[in-house]
């Protein structure tokens, strides 16, 4: 049994869905992980972690419009509003989504659905650099 | 310390929440897996996992009328429309909830309060066969 | 490689935000783990885990008050009201969060974001001890 832990940067062009599956695979197999399990956690309190649908581009269009109608900008219930109108939703939309996640690894892959890709969801307007850490433990 | 990971399926009879709490512990206990970590991973992106009440069923009503509150079906919102109206909604369902789950092992059982029950919660009207993988490490 | 089991409560005082990032670490130092993955479980169906902003306590306010709007007490959609008007919010509540967390240890620390803290979010409107299981595996 062994693990490895590896942080690597997600640069973000403002709010919206980035992919990372290819990442997150291509660090286990340069360390021949093959079984056992994947952790990510990104390090921010506005930018979350999603796994959803990789293949129509239209479901993560659709995923933000949902979020941004739900958590609108300029919202008069917010006190803490000196960090920008994008600021306190994207707290709120992390706090509705997740900063971590696991994942099984077997036989060298991770067990994903056919459909399912990682994404760093970045919720300020903003173009951000996101650190992601990742956690193998296994063999 | 060892390792294993398994796969089922949860055939769902469409919308609504499906217990599965046994046969995660069964196969924890045929196995004889006594302190560790499981890790649970539903591999779809329009089914989610949760914790929740395992007492009154109306808790299971009521959530389930919440989130189709919440997430309406034929919003015009959406542009992902083709796989039916009920599609993007648990695209949708399934980002607001998680897709995967860690609950410790300790001396031969999940460490669930004792009104928690593990739910696969089916987002699409249809009834589908749904794939979990478990992944336990420890002892 | 090892692992561990602990248990602690967490007393709230009613609804609202509790850090216990401390508590982890803690724990996480008597017992000299440097490397590894950290899993928290909060063992119950109306409060959850949240990792948010540690640093403005209105971030937590605001917060707080974009769920008590999201999901107001007294809706008449709900028929498990028997236990209160706050219970079966807080049911939506947890499952709109999440009730389990795993993250990362490295050299002897969470790799959490520099303003990432771990709560107890507690939806009850009454004071409760919230029992917290944690596991960690690694060296």
């Amino acid at each position: 049994m062994r693990q490895a832990t590896h942080e690597f940067n997600i640069p973000t062009r403002g709010r919206g869905l980035y992919e990372f599956t290819h990442e997150a695979t291509a660090w286990l197999s340069r360390n021949h992980f093959r079984d056992g399990l994947l952790t990510l956690h990104v390090r921010h309190t506005s930018a979350s972690l999603l796994i959803q649908e990789n293949a129509d581009p239209d479901v993560r269009r659709d995923l933000e419009a949902f979020f941004s109608r739900l958590v609108p900008e300029g919202d008069p219930l917010y006190v803490h509003t000196l960090e920008g109108d994008d600021d306190m939703p994207a707290h709120v939309r992390t706090a509705l989504t997740t900063v971590n996640l696991s994942i099984p690894v077997y036989k060298g892959r991770l067990v994903l659905g056919t459909w399912q890709g990682i994404y760093v969801w970045e919720h300020r307007r903003a173009p951000h650099s996101r650190r992601v850490a990742m956690h193998f433990i296994g063999e």
